[in-house]
C-alpha cells in the first residue's frame, strides 16, 4: 500500500494548450478518420507513426486524442495487437460520457438548434443547490433558464445556477451566453473541465411541461449536472430536463481495457 | 488525411490476460488508493513509480489500471502537472459507463442485493433484437428474463436475448447464470468485451410493472445494451427498467482531456 503521499500541489491555472483549437480539430479530424474506416470494415488503426504524419501532428498531440476517443468508448486498444476501432459504438448519436453543449447534440441529431433564455435573475440558493457549489444555503446566485428548441419545437428546458460571489457586481446583465460553458468561459475563467451528471427518469414538474409544451404524464430525462473547474472549484449546477423524442442519449459501457 | 490502410487483421481470440483477476485486483487496490488520498484532501497520485512499488506491481500494469479509471472519469492527467483525482466523482455510486452487474450495483449501493430467473424459453426473434444482433429476424433466441431485487424489494427487471445458433443443442436448460455478463463468459466463448447502451426515461410496460410492484405511472430508466464480444460479435440484448428508488445511475462527463 501507498505510504507516502505528496504534499498539496497547486492546480495548473493555465490550460491553453489542452483546450486549444488545434487539439480539438485533431481529435474531430481523427473521428473522421475512424468513421471513414469503420465504414469500410477496417477496425483496426494504422500505427501512431503513420497516423500522425498523416495529420501533421505530433506524436503527444495524437496520443491524448486517441486516449480521449478511447475513453468516449469509441476506439480501444488491445496489448500487443494494435488499436481498433469499436465497430458498434460507430453509428451513435449524443454520447452521455463525452462533452457536448445541447445546442450541438440538437445539431448532431439532425435538427435545426436554436436556443432562448427565458429568464436570467439573481436569486437565494436552496440547500441541495448551495451543497453541490459548495457555499451556503440563502447565498446569492445568478440563475439562468433556457429552452433549446429543434426546427421550432422545445426540446430541452434547462436551469443554470452560477455562484454570484464569482460574478463581479450585476450578474443579472452578464451577457447569458448559448451554453453553461460558454458562460462559464466568458465569465468565470478557466473552463470546465468535468461534470458529474446524475442520470433520471421524471415526470416533467408543470412549469418544465409548460416550457416543453409537453403533457404531465410524459416521462423526461432529468440530467443533474455539477460543473467542475480545473482547479476542483464547482462552478454551476445545471438541471436539465431532455424530451427524448429529440435527443436521445447512448452511453458505451466497456469491460476490457487495455 | 491517412491514405493507407491496413489490411482487416485476425482479432485476438485469448484475452485472458487482461482479464485476469490481478489485473482487476489492481484496479481494486488503486480505487481504494484514490478514495483513501481523495478523502484526506490528496489530489496529485504518486508517480508511476512510486505506486507500481507500491502495490508491487508491473509499471505496464499499472499504467492500464490508471488509464481505465481514467477512462472512468475518476482521474485525469493534465500534461506536464502529474495525474490528478477528480474529487467530485469520489463518493458517486453507480457510473453509468462503468463496467457492472446489476447484482454488484445494487451491492454497491448498500442494499441486499438477490436475483432469481422469472423465465427462461427460445423464441422467435423479433426485428429490432434481430438487428442489433445482426441475425434474420423470427431465427431462434435463448430469451432470459430476471428481476433482481434490494432487501426483498424488486428493483431491476431485465431481458435478455442471446442468438440459440450460438447456443448449442438444447439452450433452455441452460444454467442461467447471474448475470448477461456471466452467461456469456460461461456459454458463449470470449467474455463481453464492450457494449453500447441506449438510455430512456420511460412508463413501464404493464408486465414489468407487475414484476417491479410499481402504478404505471412511475418512469423508469430503461437501458437497452447490446453486448459485444472482442471480436465485434454482438452477442445478447438486454434490455433493463430500473427503478431509480434503489439504484440511481450517474456519468461523469470530461471535458478537458490530455
Amino acid at each position: 500500500m501507498v505510504t507516502r503521499i505528496h504534499p498539496e500541489p497547486a492546480l495548473p491555472a493555465d490550460l491553453t494548450a489542452i483546450t486549444s483549437d488545434a487539439y480539438r480539430q485533431v481529435k474531430d479530424r481523427l473521428r473522421e478518420v475512424i468513421t471513414r474506416l469503420g465504414e469500410a470494415g477496417r477496425l483496426r488503426l494504422p500505427s501512431e507513426a503513420e497516423l500522425s504524419a498523416a495529420l501533421g501532428v505530433s506524436r503527444a498531440t495524437l496520443r491524448s486524442a486517441l486516449q480521449s476517443l478511447q475513453k468516449e468508448g469509441r476506439i480501444r486498444r488491445l496489448h500487443g495487437h494494435g488499436t481498433f476501432i469499436n465497430r458498434h459504438a460507430l453509428g451513435l448519436g449524443a454520447n452521455l460520457a463525452e462533452a457536448g453543449a445541447f445546442l450541438d447534440l440538437l445539431a448532431e441529431a439532425g435538427h435545426e438548434a436554436s436556443v432562448s433564455t427565458a429568464d436570467q435573475r439573481v436569486v437565494a440558493l436552496e440547500a441541495d443547490v448551495a451543497t453541490s457549489l459548495e457555499i451556503r444555503a440563502g447565498e446569492q446566485a445568478l440563475r439562468i433558464e433556457r429552452v433549446f428548441a429543434a426546427s421550432g419545437e422545445p426540446a430541452v428546458h434547462s436551469v443554470d445556477h452560477f455562484p454570484a460571489p464569482l460574478l463581479g457586481e450585476n450578474p443579472r446583465v452578464l451577457e447569458p451566453a448559448q451554453s453553461t460553458f460558454e458562460f462559464v468561459e466568458r465569465h468565470l475563467g478557466p473552463p470546465v473541465c468535468y461534470s458529474v451528471a446524475e442520470v433520471r427518469p421524471v415526470l416533467p414538474p408543470p412549469e418544465v411541461a409548460a416550457a416543453l409544451k409537453i403533457p404531465a404524464a410524459q416521462p423526461l430525462l432529468r440530467l443533474r449536472h455539477t460543473h467542475i473547474r480545473a482547479d476542483e472549484q464547482p462552478v454551476a449546477v445545471t438541471v436539465a430536463h431532455v424530451n427524448d423524442e429529440y435527443l436521445r442519449f447512448s452511453v458505451i459501457r466497456t469491460y476490457l481495457d487495455e
